[in-house]
C-alpha cells in the first residue's frame, strides 16, 4: 500500500491527479487538504469535495489548508490561473456555487472610495497576494470573478487581518503534522499547489521535518518558467519564502517541475477515448435509440463548450465521471493550446497527475540530487524572485540537504498509463 | 593522441589550462587562438604567446581571433574581469607592455568634447561592449587601464567601424574552419572565452558544424550565474547571440559551466607545493647558502604580492614556470576570496583548466543531454539576457540538437591531478 496525504489547490490537473490515484487499489489517501493557489482556499475545498464525490471517494476527509501565502495577509486568485482552470477552477464544470451570498462587491472594497483605509494603505497593498504578486506589483492581475468570491468568503480576515493568525495553524496543517508524526516515511505528502501548508507544518512542528517525505509539483531547473518572467513557476511564485524554507529543511523532497511535466502532454485523443469508454459502458444498459444519439454527441464534441452541451443534453453517460474529467481536460487542452500553440500543440501538460504518479512509482522519473534554493528577490546581486536554482551552499557543504530534482521522465510510459487508467474508472 | 585547438581569452585560468595541457605527452595542440573576453584581443594574443613561451611551447602557433562580440562594433574589457585577472589579464605577472604607444587617451576619445561624433551618438554607444554590457547599460563598468590599451590597439576599427568587417573572418576563425575541415571529430575545439569565434566559423563555413566537436567553458544551468544578475555567466554574457547560434548548430558540444567549475576549487596549498617543487629542483644545482634563502622565501609567500617579491628577489627558482603559475594563481585565489569569502573559501575555481581536462578525459564529468538556448532579452515574456537554459523546442522536437551539459564532476579526482601535474612541469 502507498499511503498518501494530498495538499491541492483544485484546479483541473489537481482533479485529474485525484482521479488517477482513484484507479489504484494499492493507494490509501488519508486525507486531502485544499489550499489557495489556482483558486481561493474555499473554492479549493469545495472543488476537492466535489471531485472526490464524483469519484465515489466521499469517505476521504477534505481539510481546509492555508488561505494565503506566508508573506501576505490575504490572497486573490490570478487571471492567468482562471485562464487555465476557469474562474471556478474546474473549467466551468465544477459544483454550482451560490454567489448571492456576496455581500461585498469588488468595486466597494477595491477602490479608494470604500472608506476601508486599512485595505488601501500602501503597506497593506504589498501584503495582498494576487496569484503570488503583491497588489502593488504591475504583474498583479486579479481574476475578477474569483476575486469577488474571495472577498466574500475571506472578507473578515481580509479587512481585519492581523498577525495573530500566524500563531495558529489551519486544520490542514495540523493534519499534516499529526499524520507525519504517526507514519513518518510510511506516508508521502503530495503537494500540487503552493508549499505554504508544508512550510507551516514544519515551522509549527520542527520534529516532523526529518520524517517528512514530500513529492511536490512545482519549480523548474532546466526549463523556462511559466510566470511573467519565464523564470519562476506558478506554484513557487505564490510563496517563494515558504518554498525556500521547505527546500532547506530536512524533508525528503522530490521536485516534479516543468522540467518533466512539460514532457507529459495529453491531447484530445485521450479525452475522446474517455468519452467513448463512458458511452460504451452506458450502452450496455441503454436502448438502441439512445445509441445513435450518444455516439453523435461524443463525436461532435470538438471543444469544451460543445462537449459540455452534448454530454449533458444528448449523452446518457453525462453522469459518468469520465465525461466530467474529459470536459475539464478539454477545457485545459484548449486553454494551453491558446496560450502556446507551439509548446502545447500535443495537449495539456499533466503537471499534478505526474507528481501523484511519482509518489506511487518513483521510477517514472530520473533525478539529480542537488541542494536547492528559491530566490526571493529580483535584480542586481540576485537572480529572479521565485526561481528554483541550485544553492551554492551545497558546493561547499556536503551536508547541505539535497532535493531530488526530476529532469527526465518516461513520458511514453506515463501518459498512456494515465489515460488508460482514467478510461477504466 | 588528443588533437586540440584552443580558443582563449588569456586570463589567469586560461594560462593554467594551457599549462595543464602542456603536461600531457598525448596532447597535440594544433594552435591557440587569442580572442577578446577577460582582456582585449591584442592582450589575449600577447598573453597567450608569453604563457606558451614560458611553458617551452613556442612552436605552437598563436592566432588572432575576434576583437569584439557579434552584436557590437568594439570591445572594452570590464573592471570585474580586471579584478579577477588583473588589468594585464595575468595578475600583474604578464609580459611587460609598452604603453607609450598609446596615442589616444581615454578622456580624448571618451568624452563629448572629442569631436568624434560617430563614437558618441546614442546608437553607437549601444554597439560598444564593456565586458558584455552595452556602454549605455548601467552595468557597463570599463577597466580603465585596459580600456586605454584597447582604444590604442583597436582605435582604427573603433572610430571607423563599419559593417564591412562582418564579411571577412579573422585569422583565428579561418584556422578553426581549416582544421575542422581537415580533421573533423579528430580534433576538439576547446573554447574558454566568448563563443564569438566559434559562431563566426560556423556562420562562414556551415559545412563544419556537423563535424565540430566543442568543449566550452561557459554558462550555468543548475547554479547561479556570476554576472550582476546572478543568472548569466561571464563568457556567455559577452556574446549571447553567438552562443545561442552555436547551441542551435549541429556541433557536438559539451558545456562545462559553473555547475561543475565551482566544485573544483584550488587553494594556496597547491601553489605552495608548486613553489616548493620549483625550489627543490633549483636546489639540486645551487649552493648551500642559497638553500636557506629560497626556503625562507617560499615559506613567507602568503599572498601574491609577497610571492612575487620573494620569488624574484630571494629565490633562485624565480624563472621556473611553476613559480609564474603560482604567482598568478595566488592572485586569483586572493581575488576570488575577496569577492566571495564563503563560496571561494577553499580557493579559486578551476574554470578553464576543467574544460581543457574534459577535452582530454570526458569521464571527469557527468552530463545531461538537453537542447539548450541562450536568452537574448530580459523582462516580461523573457528570461534574463545571457541565461543558458533548456530550449523548450526540444520538448516537442526529438531532433533538436542536444548539448552535453556537465552537472557533476569528479572534483576529488580532478583537482589533485591538476595540481600534481603542474608540480611536475
Amino acid at each position: 500500500m502507498t499511503r498518501l496525504i494530498l495538499d491541492v489547490d483544485t484546479g483541473i490537473d489537481d482533479a485529474l491527479a485525484l482521479a488517477y490515484l482513484a484507479t489504484f487499489d494499492t493507494v490509501d489517501v488519508l486525507g486531502v487538504i485544499g489550499t489557495y493557489g489556482n483558486v481561493s482556499v474555499d473554492t479549493a475545498v469545495r472543488n476537492t469535495s466535489y471531485v472526490l464525490e464524483r469519484l465515489g471517494l466521499r469517505h476521504i476527509p477534505v481539510i481546509r489548508g492555508s488561505s494565503h501565502p506566508s508573506w501576505a495577509r490575504c490572497f486573490i486568485p490570478d487571471a492567468g490561473c482562471a485562464q487555465f482552470h476557469g474562474t471556478d477552477g474546474l473549467g466551468g464544470f465544477g459544483p454550482a456555487c451560490d454567489s448571492s451570498s456576496s455581500d461585498t462587491a469588488f468595486s466597494d472594497i477595491f477602490s479608494d472610495n470604500s472608506g476601508s483605509d486599512t485595505v488601501f494603505s500602501r503597506d497593506y497593498r504589498s501584503l495582498i497576494s494576487v496569484g503570488g504578486y503583491a497588489l502593488d506589483d504591475v504583474h498583479a492581475n486579479p481574476a475578477v470573478d474569483s476575486f469577488e468570491l474571495s472577498l466574500t468568503t475571506d472578507s473578515a480576515s481580509f479587512i481585519h487581518a492581523d498577525d495573530s493568525s500566524a500563531d495558529s495553524v489551519s486544520e490542514g496543517v495540523q493534519f499534516i503534522i499529526d499524520q507525519v508524526r504517526a507514519y513518518g516515511f510510511d506516508v508521502t505528502v503530495v503537494a500540487t499547489g503552493p508549499l505554504t501548508d508544508i512550510d507551516a507544518a514544519i515551522t509549527a512542528a520542527p520534529d516532523i521535518a526529518g520524517k517528512l517525505k514530500l513529492v511536490m509539483m512545482g519549480g523548474t531547473l532546466t526549463q523556462e518558467g511559466n510566470c511573467w518572467d519565464l523564470t519562476a513557476e506558478t506554484n513557487i511564485i505564490q510563496d517563494p519564502e515558504a518554498a525556500d524554507r521547505v527546500f532547506h529543511s530536512d524533508a525528503d523532497i522530490t521536485m516534479v517541475g516543468l522540467d518533466v511535466t512539460h514532457q507529459c502532454l495529453m491531447g484530445s485523443d485521450a479525452t475522446r477515448a474517455w468519452r467513448e469508454a463512458a458511452n460504451a459502458d452506458t450502452l450496455t444498459s441503454s436502448t438502441a435509440s439512445q445509441v445513435a444519439d450518444s455516439l453523435d454527441g461524443s463525436a461532435g464534441s470538438s471543444n469544451a463548450a460543445s462537449a459540455q452541451t452534448s454530454s449533458v443534453a444528448a449523452s446518457p453517460s453525462a453522469s459518468d465521471v469520465r465525461v466530467f474529467l474529459a470536459d475539464m481536460a478539454d477545457f485545459s487542452i484548449a486553454a494551453n493550446l491558446k496560450a502556446d500553440a507551439r509548446l502545447f500543440s500535443q495537449g495539456m501538460p499533466l503537471h499534478d497527475p505526474l507528481a501523484a504518479a511519482v509518489a506511487v512509482d518513483p521510477s517514472l522519473v530520473t533525478c539529480i540530487d542537488l541542494p536547492m534554493k528559491v530566490e526571493l528577490e529580483t535584480g542586481d546581486f540576485h537572480g529572479t524572485r521565485g526561481r528554483t536554482i541550485g544553492d551554492s551552499a551545497g558546493l561547499i557543504d556536503s551536508n547541505a540537504p539535497r532535493i531530488h530534482v526530476a529532469f527526465h521522465v518516461d513520458s511514453s510510459r506515463f501518459v498512456p498509463t494515465f489515460t488508460t487508467r482514467i478510461s477504466t474508472l
